[in-house]
């Protein structure tokens, strides 16, 4: 096992009816003038927006406002309201969305103490020292932003997809999670985040760090709930339970709870990032091709974990060919995902002709020569993966 | 699920050597004097105690200090540290220790600020408002009071055994776990750390609520991966990662990770209190006795949970009669035990003639009418679990 440092500040406050609590728990957390973020109409529609208000103004929160946040969030909307947060005196953000809100709102918690361009953050030319408190209302479990300390921007002109990730300042002050927010959620949306959350998680479970026992059972544990709840949720979008299991999934599947003392891969992330970035995909769905890819490629390079995770978590019987035992723990995945309603190849996914060279080149132009760390990848071998990402 | 709140706010600093960050991480987190809290000798012998002193001093951090802290604190040394603590106007509690050594750091912490007498915040008569920071170096992993807002305290002269449970202020600020700190625990120690750790898990995995799976999941492989960790300590005490595996369960066993949005049940630790209180038991060992007990009772009046658990812990292949699946369950949890070396019966335990009359109205007495949730027990119950208990 590594050393390891876990450090989850967050109040999260789960279940039925608890954005009535937001302005008790602005107040308790010290914010003195609350800024909300939101995105498109569904928070208005829903009549969201209207009861954290209320309960904001119950409270006696003043608040000001900033909407419009859009998926893959970008540089506009955080300039934006970094202006409208300083000329407000805001001093809490208050993202009332899923991941793209919530990543805006650190960006201006971070952005608007300090004189240069919140960018530089992005870019890794300064590091935050200082920054707004952010708390969260949840609406898509997914990214798991409500629990982490990052943030991801694309800035607009170059479409450079950057993350941030602080250790602490970005972490939220509370976040308001409600199952019941999420019955709304469309089916693919709701894949797109069971998929992101999985491979959240296998991000972390798929190492060489050995001794490390708890956080394996935990990281497989979380995984074979989401995949006994994830179909309930799709068969009975309404059913609270699947819902509720789903959100927390999300949280600790991202917070740092799972995967203690691992070293970390994160190569199927970039290797999908890419494909976004080029495509213009959605990141889950994206995931879902690309990730088993990955898994397959290893397979045949280093099977260990990955048949580990066939046993325990698809219960796949052990036998002596470890590959062949993976292979199938990878058609379990596939046929999870399929069940869920998510592509399984590139075609699929609406990318019938990627230029795999391009994708490859770019990848490890901007990662470096080798990416990950279950094996470390060279473009050849990045390339072998998207191949086998065609299907 | 049960609407729930999860806060836990520490800092966990995890692995080698990381006592050497202690006066650094006192500064982090705003101490401007520190009081070093910890119990008998083995602090001083292994030189642990010098090692905390000197990353005080390289930090430019003042500080005195209190030892002397008992297995079963009690309530003398809270008020000595209280008048120290005050005198040498320290403004961070450092317990350098076990269970013992943090919930006597608790009390002092919440003692200091209150004009009042701390033991009406254990007696309930009062409500902690304002406590001074509370930090640790962990040696012992069994109590989880690294990373919970708990405290025990007994009251010398009455031998009442009360605890106080604050959902924030009590929660450490920073926990220091350097798994080599336990390398030198004697076996007996370790397996009731073990069997405390297990109790703490069950004690919330055993439950009425449905629609908890990821609390099941996340509770079962934190138990699987104690099974399979703790032997190898027992075998090889400086066995680094079996070790780390145990320092880790024991804090995500009660630091609110585990039993999310589940009703908990707590009548066997309750049970056991009233053991521990007549005959001086260890509580690890007592829980070895009782815990199995309580579940023999349950699996004949109310066997689902206990039959998951055997299920999906041991392994117990399921069949149409979940008492018995149980029952088989609470085996292998008994041989594991006496793997151990945990007694299995009060006999064992070295109370071979109890008074369960007396055992039981004093539980009942203490506790109410009816004690536990997962089925609300009558002192004829209670009764009759010490029964069982007698092997």
């Amino acid at each position: 096992m590594n050393n390891f440092t876990f450090y989850s500040p967050t109040e999260f406050v789960f279940g039925k009816g608890t954005e009535t609590q937001t302005g008790t728990l602005a107040r308790e957390h010290g914010a003195t003038k609350v800024m909300i973020v939101y995105g498109g109409g569904s928070a208005v529609r829903s009549g969201l927006l209207d009861r954290v208000k209320l309960s904001l103004r119950q409270a006696g929160m003043p608040f000001c406002e900033m909407g419009g946040v859009q998926p893959n969030p970008t540089d506009g909307k955080v300039y934006e309201g970094i202006a409208l947060c300083r000329n407000e005196k805001a001093d809490m953000l208050l993202a009332v969305g899923g991941g793209s809100v919530i990543d805006t709102a650190k960006a201006i918690a971070a952005g608007v103490p300090y004189e240069g361009d919140f960018w530089d953050f992005f870019a890794g030319k300064a590091t935050v020292e200082k920054a707004l408190k952010v708390a969260v209302v949840l609406t898509i479990p997914a990214a798991g932003s409500e629990g982490s300390g990052n943030s991801v921007i694309t800035k607009a002109d170059t479409l450079q997809k950057l993350s941030l990730r602080t250790p602490k300042l970005l972490r939220p002050a509370f976040s308001i999670m409600n199952p019941e927010l999420t019955f709304t959620l469309p089916p693919f949306q709701t894949a797109c985040g069971v998929t992101d959350m999985m491979a959240h998680i296998m991000e972390r479970y798929f190492t060489n760090t050995t001794g490390v026992e708890v956080a394996d059972r935990m990281c497989e544990g979380v995984l074979m709930s989401i995949i006994e709840e994830a179909p309930k949720a799709m068969a009975a979008p309404n059913d609270y339970d699947a819902r509720a299991n789903l959100m927390w999934a999300g949280m600790v599947a991202h917070n740092g709870t799972c995967g203690t003392g691992c070293e970390e891969d994160w190569a199927s992330h970039f290797l999908e990032h890419e494909v976004s970035a080029l495509y213009g995909v959605t990141h889950g769905a994206g995931l879902a091709v690309i990730f088993p890819a990955w898994m397959k490629w290893m397979a045949a390079h280093h099977p260990r974990k990955i048949a580990q995770y066939a046993h325990r978590v698809w219960h796949v019987a052990p036998s002596a060919d470890s590959r062949a035992d993976a292979l199938q723990g990878i058609t379990c995945l596939q046929n999870f995902l399929r069940q869920l309603g998510m592509p399984l190849d590139l075609k699929e996914l609406g990318v019938p002709h990627p230029d795999i060279d391009l994708l490859a080149h770019n990848l490890h132009l901007n990662k470096g020569e080798l990416v990950g760390n279950y094996v470390r990848l060279t473009e050849a071998d990045s390339r072998e993966i998207y191949h086998i990402a065609m299907g």
